[in-house]
């Protein structure tokens, strides 16, 4: 055996840990009795526990310094990323590791209280102490990677990109959202407003319906489950995904494009490259791209005029209701200006980003006390969207990922939308007949063309270099601002 | 930190992976879609590795060699555990480790065909080869262990009984079954037949009943779930139980006796002592004894005459059906001479194993050529039964065990049946409400005493001891023998 075999084999062991914690961490959230949580958590804990042993081993070490560079581009990226999560694996001391884990929690815990009461003073010492360590973490992180003590947090959601590429782009929406949204809302005023019938909409039907839908935009069931859960997500491993959602019976969209979007990440990792499973290469690119893969189903495909003149009549059927596909665009692209980003729409949810994005370079650098977040949080949250959070719970408090030591993911989701418009825009003009494949309700042109450009890439590329490969250019948000414009602003 | 504390720490972290993989069993039976098999597969083998690479650490031997023997006899008793536990895992040599385990596999895929066709001698060539590695690796195990060869497989499934014991109850019982069978089979020839009311039993309702009697019976739903499997089984771990059972729509009774049964088990894992949770001494006490807490459920306490009149008119109020305790009686308490031990009523079941447990010591010996078996099978259970099985799929092909290369399980069932007899029959002495308690559908005084008599003792005592402390004497099959008299040898 070769150096580069063991490190293969050493990593596809890791994989296959990491797999087993995936499936029970979907048991969690979808299955587990309340009960069984304390032992849940030690579950997880003792396979995360052994990952990092076998990724810390001074043999994986040896192995990694005796590696020469494959000539096959896949292999010897596989081997630079090994490299990768082998310094992020032994760069940080186990001490700092062990304070960053014990804050977070205790962190977390705190929070949910203090979001509960709106009391951002009770939580500010934890978070305080949150981002201390992460600070120390970043800049360990940034000197062994060659990153800015920011980017090497980023880079562990989504690599190929920066926050020097990023910053631009987010100050170029900025100066777009302050055009568009005044102008949508007055469109949005003058448009009919057609409504959705009454419900109930019996949960049994919504349940039929989605795994009905997600099935036809090509996720593949006898690989795959749908199931409940508090919060929708997708979870599993590449041959066996498990999509949750939540059913209101009052509102059928909510599940309806929940489990939609989700079907976006589980087409992404069912159509990941068999023959690098396991391997660091054949894992998808990161959050940000599999953000653009749940977002160009959800928000591109499944929003569209063509798609929604499908739908309307698949709903009447399913509810025996007079759902009207005017009914469906006005629930489904409503733009409102709202304090909560998980309730945001696509023209106003990159502000919620761009604010978090600014701010947490600022905590994490030192240059934002965290006790001036509050006040910084609810100035830019004015200075964007023109409302003033009426407390902290809607402001500073509402998200979990600070206080659960997540910094440098939030320009995921924005990232994530900006490349689905870029790529469907590039889908429109690779596929011609596309609008009338979503008219008769045919995802699949879309999802083998996604399959072939982005899919099967895995992480091969990074972030940039994909846009690049797939759309000629790197991000450029002219097509999502494009898009919203042919959306939102048009009468 | 001592020899004995990192002995602990690290059984726990053993059995915290042994967890993680009974959680990912139950997910495979319950609930994974086809596609995942082989990579969940994948999963179980790593876990397994490193649950052997841990066990077989050599720190670990050094510490075992280290550790004096403490004065607490629970902890004496979890160091000589342990020592077995890691004198298995360290005996036999990788090479027939290895080899056993493929020869199992490749011996249980022919199975699978060879009993579909009835065709034994498409198997005898795998089959021959599984006790051929099984007698190699049983006379290691037996010389490190200080047991016969076939005495150190037994102990795999249930400590504290051996062969020697076993041998002359099972002959004891042969004898009985002489006379008592025709004479069970006259007297039922005389009773009464009533039967249950038509189908179809809603499997909704059927559900729903299983779980309240599921719950009645103790198990806190809180720390357990009730699911389906094409094949009933308890799995989970002590603070997430995980029951699985199938539905009949033209048979409730399979399902309510099926979740009853699983109950059991499920019982004597939630009370086992939170104190030792995850050392070898707090882990259930073996098989038969297992067997034992889900019979006294099911065979002893649900099946008498004072719990069928309590659940009768709670499945005729179910079901909107007339339900009576008569036939309920008749369903499940009818004696009859068949082929296939699964589907057997509880006087003729202990036939099916004690006919297999002579043929696997004499197969595992040599003594039996495996060709000469589907001949003495059929031999044996002619003797034992009077009828003789009209192919080798319901002869000696019916069960996965031996193809599977799991041998010396078989006699855990009887012994379970006869120790639940012994069990019932102490617990009608200690309490003696008993069935008072039973006809008001109370089987909780019934569950505390088997909680603080068995359950909490874990695996303190092995099979004779745990009898002969609960019981006053060892396993004796007189109360077995009096409980059948009683139910279906009186007129």
């Amino acid at each position: 055996m070769t150096a580069i075999d063991r490190l293969q084999s050493t990593f596809a062991r890791i994989a296959t840990l990491d797999e087993a914690a995936a499936m029970l961490g979907w048991d969690a959230a979808a299955m587990m009795p309340p009960g069984g949580a304390q032992a849940r958590g030690e579950q997880m804990a003792t396979l995360a526990g052994l990952s990092h042993e076998l990724l810390t081993a001074p043999a994986l070490a040896d192995d990694l310094a005796a590696a020469t560079s494959p000539a096959d581009p896949w292999a010897a990226q596989n081997l630079a990323l090994m490299r990768e999560a082998h310094t992020r694996a032994t760069a940080l001391p186990r001490d700092l590791v062990e304070a960053s884990a014990r804050a977070g929690s205790a962190c977390e815990t705190i929070w949910r209280t203090a979001r509960a009461a709106s009391d951002f003073a009770a939580v500010r010492p934890a978070l305080a102490e949150v981002f201390n360590l992460a600070r120390q973490s970043a800049e360990i992180l940034g000197a062994a990677l060659g990153l800015s003590p920011y980017d090497a947090l980023m880079a562990q959601y989504q690599r190929g990109i920066r926050a020097a590429d990023v910053a631009p782009l987010f100050a170029d929406y900025t100066l777009f959202l302050q055009k568009a949204l005044p102008l949508a809302e007055e469109i949005q005023n003058r448009r009919s407003h057609e409504s959705l019938p009454p419900g109930p909409y019996a949960v049994d039907l919504q349940q039929a319906l989605c795994a009905r839908l997600s099935a036809a935009a090509g996720l593949n069931f006898a690989s795959a489950r749908l199931d409940r859960s508090a919060h929708p997500f997708c979870g599993g491993t590449p041959t066996d995904i498990r999509i949750t959602t939540r059913y209101d019976e009052s509102d059928p969209l909510s599940a309806i494009t929940g489990v939609l979007h989700e079907t976006g990440h589980g087409l992404y990792e069912q159509n990941l490259p068999a023959a690098w499973r396991r391997q660091p290469v054949g894992q998808a690119a990161g959050m940000a791209v599999h953000e653009s893969q749940s977002l160009i189903i959800e928000m591109q495909a499944v929003r569209a005029d063509e798609f929604l003149a499908h739908l309307a009549p698949v709903l009447a059927k399913a509810f025996h209701k007079p759902i009207t596909q005017g009914a469906l665009a006005h629930r489904l692209r409503h733009v409102a200006r709202s304090f909560i980003r998980v309730e945001a729409d696509e023209l106003t949810y990159p502000a919620h980003v761009l604010l978090r994005f600014r701010l947490e370079q600022a905590l994490l650098s030192g240059a934002l006390p965290v006790a001036d977040l509050p006040e910084a949080w609810n100035e830019g949250f004015h200075a964007l969207l023109g409302i003033t959070p009426p407390d902290d719970a809607q402001g500073c408090l509402q998200d979990i990922h600070w206080y659960d030591g997540a910094i440098g993911y939030f320009p995921s989701y924005t990232l994530g939308a900006m490349a689905a418009a870029q790529l469907f825009a590039a889908a429109r003009k690779a596929l011609p007949a596309l609008g009338a494949h979503l008219a008769a309700g045919d995802l699949s042109p879309l999802v083998s063309w996604l399959a072939q450009h982005v899919h099967s890439q895995a992480s091969s590329l990074g972030f940039n270099e994909l846009l690049l490969a797939t759309t000629g250019e790197k991000l450029n948000p002219a097509a999502f601002q494009a898009h919203l414009e042919s959306r939102y602003l048009t009468q």
